[in-house]
């Protein structure tokens, strides 16, 4: 079917509007003015995000040309990656977490995969691929070029750069491997073992010789964890009438290591169930950021009488060991020792309905936005 | 006044009785029975330990002779250290802490300092001191040898071994010095700081060059805080509104290391107050001890938000740095920049009034009782 002709018309004089404000502002010969889809903060998040928070605009433009003498650096983006600390950021007067809270009516950011269409700066070049801070939006000038990572090794999907070989990765590495100090045998417990950061945890444990159980939302995530990812247990913390005698029913001997994702009543749970000098790795508190006022954790007592060390850790502090990790983890994702999910929306319209799935678990695997394949 | 003659008589008996059961029971010529009075368990404790939970016999007896072969050691009591992990120890069901929770009807134990009358064991000398656990009564056979310590300087108050230089001295050298890492210039918050622990966490937080502030329970415990130990700010908790208000208004900058003696609500405020990569020190959470159901801390999210670390330990995985601690302690404590704070009880009839007054704040200073002098 042809394109209809209001469509083209309504496209021309789109390109003659861009045209005519290029030249208003003496924008450079061959520069061109793009449209540029972006997700904006419509509104400061209470509660459980909404779509309606969000707003996706369709016509904003962009310049497409590093201004002289600045060192950013221009990107097409490729994949955006949902993770929960974007919630956080999305609270009115929130608390930086690696970037700054986001502002109503500004396209909010995160971590994204993205291909160099220009560069100011010497470690970047036109054609490469990079994963690192970037908006939410088809193309971005990047100016925090220290958020942003070169892509050593492009055999592999590049949308793993936005989970399992980026933020979420090297979180599960730093947080399980370096901040727990696993041994084999121990017993790790992991909740939302089925996301980004659980899958890859518990298939470290495994590597490590750990006994590994997980819990999910859904048995057909659990189903994944006992079968896809090889955990040697796991259970749908939705349908159990207690948490503390589920976790209780997986370790009967007791937990050496909890990789906390949830916070709240899991880790009540886990606090009861911990063996003695137990590690707890604080990743991250899912079932909290949603609460107007966050649950009470009540068996702090057991970090005394079990002598246990909770640790909460910003993967930020972490980026020197990246190289170390794509060491360890690619070759075992190249022999299939490592596994990956992912769970894929389609195009930016698409982009606040699979932030705000992500809250109510909707996503299976790791979610993210595909934008563009190159 | 002469001691009136029924009493001479009712002694007479006594001494017949023990005696005739000295003879019944093989006892080798020489040994003594003695008189030993005691602290029995008479109710678990749930909720507030109530004076009446507990009860002095003083119609026990013990044969004092170290039996053939064993290498028991038989000591005289002279102080009984009043520690807040005791209360645990009352619960039914209790879970170990160092010792076994304890049985109705029989003597409580705890940290004490003792003079040796006997010893079976090479390590222990008639005439020598210990410190160490003990049964809360006059006289002990002590079987676990492994729990108690020779008292290597005696040019200082016996007594301080029951607080300052035993248990509690270790716990906050362990606590602090060795757990969180305190630097110069770093911000310091104790809570029940006029206590045996916290007096000590103070001193050598000033001594590091930190700048301390305390909380406690009274006006008077505050004054003690600013003025004897030196701290550089302190506040009463129980007149104070709100305890994140107060605390806020103590470290406009934030907390760097917490050492927390007491949980729940205190630890909540301290959280909110942590700054990056901030310690906390779960020393003991003498607040929900007596709970039915332990509160709820609601502000764990800044553990990942502030790359918090909490420990939980027990002093006895420390023993060998005693040595250290100890060379470390004692000049200070000669020299006067250490100084200590006790609260004595005098006898074991006041015993359990004195244990029990510890979780109403009763005690100004380091609680014990006092049994003997020599």
């Amino acid at each position: 079917m042809e394109t209809p002709r209001y469509i083209k018309e309504n496209f021309k004089r789109k390109k003659e509007v861009l045209e005519v404000r290029n030249k208003m502002a003496g924008v450079a010969e061959g520069a061109v003015m793009k449209n540029n889809k972006k997700v904006l903060l419509k509104k400061y998040v209470s509660g459980f995000p909404q779509e309606s928070d969000l707003e996706v605009v369709t016509n904003e433009t962009i310049l497409l040309k590093v201004p002289q003498e600045s060192n950013a650096v221009l990107v097409k983006n490729l994949y955006l990656s949902c993770d929960p600390f974007l919630r956080v950021l999305m609270s009115d007067l929130a608390e930086p977490i690696y970037i700054e809270g986001f502002h109503l009516g500004n396209v909010i950011r995160g971590f994204g995969v993205s291909r160099v269409l220009e560069s100011g700066h010497p470690d970047f070049k036109e054609g490469e691929y990079v994963w690192g801070i970037t908006g939410w939006e088809e193309y971005s000038l990047i100016t925090d070029t220290e958020k942003i990572f070169k892509i050593p090794f492009t055999d592999v999907p590049l949308s793993y750069y936005t989970g399992l070989l980026g933020m979420a990765g090297l979180t599960a590495y730093i947080g399980f491997n370096e901040m727990c100090s696993p041994k084999k045998g121990e017993y790790v417990f992991i909740s939302a073992a089925s996301g980004a950061v659980g899958q890859l945890v518990g298939q470290l444990g495994k590597l490590k010789g750990c006994y590994v159980v997980g819990t999910a939302g859904s048995d057909e995530k659990v189903e994944l964890l006992k079968t896809k990812f090889g955990f040697d247990d796991a259970f749908n913390y939705k349908t159990e009438k207690s948490l503390g005698v589920a976790v209780n029913r997986c370790f009967p001997n007791g937990i050496d290591i909890y990789f906390d994702n949830v916070g709240g009543a899991m880790l009540d749970a886990a606090l009861l169930n911990m063996r003695a000098n137990g590690r707890i790795s604080a990743c991250g508190m899912i079932s909290q950021y949603n609460l107007e006022e966050p649950e009470g954790v009540h068996f702090l007592v057991k970090m005394l009488t079990k002598r246990l060390t909770m640790k909460g850790f910003n993967v930020i502090d972490h980026f020197s060991v990246y190289p170390k990790f794509l060491e360890v983890v690619i070759p075992y994702i190249k022999n299939g020792e490592i596994t990956y999910l992912e769970d894929k929306a389609d195009g930016i319209e698409n982009a606040p309905a699979a932030l705000v799935g992500l809250f109510t678990g909707k996503n299976v695997g790791k979610q993210l936005v595909v934008l563009a394949d190159e």
